[in-house]
């Protein structure tokens, strides 16, 4: 295990190297050291610096200065690296339990270090451990032991070639052999092929495997897990009736082996069921503990949260990598002036200074509200482990699901058009190679994709408060949620007859001012896109076609606006706390404005239109 | 030269190969060949069919399926395609003096095949050869027979390592020695240095130099321009006190050789001056044909232009190809569907309509405006190689400057977000590199940067139309220029007083209409930022300060509106022309209007604010 960092503040956070930003740094209202011990705590500080220091002193992270590695070279290195990782031990199983919010913190330091490490790591200690925690049981638990020790390196295959969003239309079999009491893993055709499956190309022995479970009698149980060998692990050499293969080079995170693979026929035991959902019995009997099919799916709906909430906390690292790099570029490039003699930092440019500064604040807020839900999701997973079948943990499911869903698009795409941004905003030399802003779009650019189309993921948002408002108006049900994010809606009627009364930009600097009107915006956006719904379904549209009409001008802009309002609150409450140190409350509070009015303004369209059908309730807006 | 493809219609546009893609074909309203007829012409399809079927067939063309070029590998290579593409003599300069439109053809075509190979060749042929040909004079000419046959390769060296927008601030200085009558080109220092050249990394032997010309009794006359041999064309090896060397890796258009170079005091003979603009006598005395600065600012800002519009049409290029790629995958990907069994094209959901669709008629409206400006500026080159020096020449010049300043900026960004939201929109198969769509991304990425960084070039644009507002205001001057772009303006008193009186969404389908709210739109914008910098000025700001602080909000919304309002009046009046075949003016008129509603909405929340102050002219907005 690595040694931590000792001693005091001074050898955890020591000063910058003096240099050009020295001016800058002198004119901070707040001390910077004061701001990161109240954003991350000195156990926190100390626990990735720990991490930084191991990688800083160990040759194989060395990076060869304008080495051109070669996809084979590349995806090698990635692997002896993450190897590396578990041998340092940076967090054992205890800690994880008992300081949960360094599980994000040891992924985010490897995600500044190279995307594609944090995300192998990830993919085979999180998302393949996770789904043999979370949906085995008992006698998987030898699995877990052997995924920590790498004994086994594994994958998560759900995603088949011409199936990825679309889950229910994976079409993987598992036809249950009570002769043998083994599963035959089947793909029908290449188009069943799983594909994309991160870790799958070189380097995974083990797979848990997504596929339509039957049992004798030919009775179909729906999509179940296993875990399937795929590889031997002493040659890597394949399984006998496993087809496995690398997809080539990517857009980015070309470190991680993204591979494909078909099973003729691979027969495993009855036992590699992960059967926390279902199980089948020695003679081919199948039984589920849950009786209500409406828990069981909110179970099985936080469990696919974890990789979600892990892509919105990769997001957020690739915005704060590229935002120190453009705010510092942009405080020592001098570009025209007052004069043709004194030219300015470009920072003090209003334009420079619009382009940036708002993604800062979101870095701070998005950072904050990753830390938050993740921490929601521990909870929901400890309901899971001890087997917490109450209502209220099936709500939680449905809740973070909610959150997760509409929260990793948010991160992902604020943090692509941050980095493009950041890239432009340093002009030519945001160009070069060597400054990194290219290959933090390349590898933050998946986390739009994978784990659920952004675009696809907003639709479960947006579902699941249409959901509870037609629960309301049909049934009288209050809106309630475990984490309390859709509680506020209860009072939408009242919200609604609210107008926006402040007299003064100064005001408007609070962001209290700015929660109250996104409060009014997803109430009036939920409600819209509810009639809007009913009206389609009226007209004669399917349930299907009603809800794709809607998505674009309503359930799309309502599932955002709701995360926004969730992030700005949780941030905003967060940095009025009175546990905030008082010198820093100043600068909190603008970084939460700024964030809450940014984020607000690009609905302002949507703000006056309503204002404007209020005022003239009698003549609907053209365009509806 | 490459023999022209013969043939008629079926050989020029052959039917496409059948496949999955027949079914969307079958229902096209309109025939695709007489869409492709309309928009090309028979000679340029012929032309465009000579180049690709050239390429097609040469070896040297061929990509190596799967490989990874090495830097050094990929840059000879693009080098010797650029030397083929000259022998295959295309376009002579006779054929570009008769069918100017061929040029920007030729670079397309090119562009459609590798970026960087387009770049390279415009760079020698037309950034470089152009400079020679507009800014010298008769001694020149030698040269130019030289750039055609390759004997020379050239550079464009403007940009130094610490200045690249701000030209005034370039400090690479040329001394006149009346006794050897030579110049000294001189770097005082490493931040003086040329930097990001195209061509000069390995490739250049000769570059024009921008330095600050000064004659004896150190008098400066500004920035001129110098051709300077860098390197031995047998060797390649540098000439004397010339410093150079090759930028490395950058996040795309990897087979252009970005350079640098320091120049220790290198003479070069007193021609080497490209003197158009002004000119030293042997004796050492500066002379310029220009009596009028702002006469000859405007030809010299004409000149810049050229990079510009060939910039916009690269940019073009790009979305096309993203574009092809994203909709053929959208209309043979299947994924959900009204039921269980049957999935659906994902080109049939609302979403992705919305997110493709207007990207492609984008592509239509940009292609011609890119063909219409070309042309424009063709006429301006070809009064400034007849020595004009009228009024309107100078116009002429000051308003395709501030055209092309604002249309590089939307035809960039505009494939910048179209490339992205293709990648998207193709899920992970988006995002293996062989689907190219990351190559077109970052290859389309410094278009944003290169020849101005888009948002410094807006502000040349808004600033031309804040010019002409001041002439009205202060001496009446009428809005009038060469090409018309900014007539309208003159009726602004009228124009603001008009209101939006369409009463359907059918009738909004003529981009008639939005071309009306464009027109108010932007006598809004230009009003609002006149007063909004008048308003500075009063409030003691100085001039710099007071255009920054109007930038943001005012200024560059103004040049992104006046530009869109530019291009959708061209393609507008292009498809409602009488000479447009029947079976083609519905599809080409949806196109119009679905580009123009798509650039206009992108504006609404302005449009609601003005609205709701003309309703309440009392009651200010709050943000103003």
């Amino acid at each position: 295990m690595a040694p931590p960092v000792e001693g005091g503040d001074a050898a955890l956070l020591p000063e910058f190297p003096r240099g050009p930003l020295d001016a800058y740094r002198a004119r901070a209202s707040f001390s910077w050291k004061e701001l990161a011990l109240f954003t991350e705590g000195e156990d926190m500080l100390r626990f990735k610096k720990t991490i930084f220091s191991a990688l800083e002193n160990d040759p194989l992270f060395a990076r060869s200065a304008g080495a051109d590695l070669s996809l084979e070279k590349y995806r090698e290195l990635n692997f002896l690296r993450c190897k590396r990782i578990f041998e340092y031990d940076f967090l054992s199983i205890e800690d994880m339990f008992k300081s949960p919010l360094k599980v994000p913190a040891l992924i985010q330091c490897l995600g500044m270090y190279d995307s594609s490490l944090a995300v192998k790591y990830l993919l085979h200690s999180l998302v393949f451990g996770s789904a043999v925690y979370s949906s085995g049981s008992e006698r998987h638990l030898t699995y877990i032991q052997k995924i920590f020790s790498m004994e086994i390196f594994g994958c998560f295959a759900l995603t088949e070639l011409s199936h990825g969003s679309n889950t229910k239309a994976i079409r993987t079999t598992a036809h249950y052999d009570p002769a043998t009491k083994e599963f035959i893993i089947h793909s029908p055709d290449f188009e069943a092929a799983k594909f994309w499956v991160g870790n799958m190309g070189k380097t995974a022995t083990h797979a848990v495997v997504f596929a339509k479970l039957h049992v004798p009698g030919d009775q179909c149980h729906g999509l179940h897990s296993f875990i399937v060998q795929i590889r031997d692990p002493k040659t890597l050499l394949p399984m006998p009736g496993v087809m496995v293969g690398d997809m080539g080079k990517k857009l980015g995170q070309n470190g991680l082996d993204n591979g494909f693979a078909m099973f003729h026929k691979v027969r495993v035991p009855r036992q590699s069921l992960l059967n926390r959902m279902g199980d089948v019995t020695p003679e081919g009997t199948y039984v589920s503990p849950f009786k209500d099919v409406r828990q069981r799916f909110g179970v099985s709906l936080g469990g696919l949260s974890s990789g979600r909430v892990s892509i919105l906390s990769l997001a957020v690292v690739n915005l704060k990598l590229a935002l120190a790099i453009a705010l510092r570029f942009s405080a020592t490039r001098r570009q025209f002036g007052p004069t043709e003699e004194e030219e300015i930092a470009v920072l003090e440019y209003p334009m420079q200074q619009c382009r940036l500064l708002p993604y800062l604040a979101a870095a701070y807020a998005l950072d904050y509200f990753s830390k938050s839900l993740f921490l929601d999701l521990v909870e929901f997973q400890r309901g899971l482990a001890s087997g917490d079948r109450s209502a209220r943990q099936a709500e939680l499911g449905r809740e973070i699901h909610a959150l997760a869903s509409a929260s990793k698009p948010l991160a992902s795409w604020t943090a692509q058009q941050g980095i493009q941004e950041c890239r432009e905003a340093c002009g030519g030399h945001g160009y070069l190679a060597m400054n990194r802003l290219g290959v933090l779009r390349d590898d933050n650019d998946p986390n739009c994709t994978y784990e659920g189309d952004n675009n696809v993921l907003l639709q479960q948002t947006s579902n699941y408060l249409l959901g509870l408002l037609a629960h309301r108006v049909q049934d009288g049900a209050c809106f309630r949620s475990p984490l309390k994010s859709v509680d506020f809606l209860d009072a939408y009627p009242s919200i609604l007859d609210q107008k926006f009364e402040v007299s003064s930009v100064a005001d408007c600097l609070d962001s209290a001012v700015a929660l109250a009107a996104y409060k009014w915006l997803v109430c009036y956006l939920l409600r819209e896109t509810y009639q809007k719904l009913n009206q389609e379904k009226r007209s004669g549209s399917s349930d299907f076609e009603a809800r794709n009409n809607c998505q674009v001008s309503h359930g799309r802009p309502l599932a955002l606006a709701f995360l926004e309002l969730t992030v700005v609150q949780r941030f905003h409450e967060h940095v009025h706390q009175p546990c905030v140190p008082p010198s820093l409350r100043a600068v909190l509070g603008r970084l939460s404005a700024l964030y809450a009015l940014w984020s607000l303004s690009r609905h302002a369209a949507l703000l006056y239109r309503a204002e404007r059908r209020r005022s003239c309730p009698g003549r609907r807006d053209r365009s509806s």
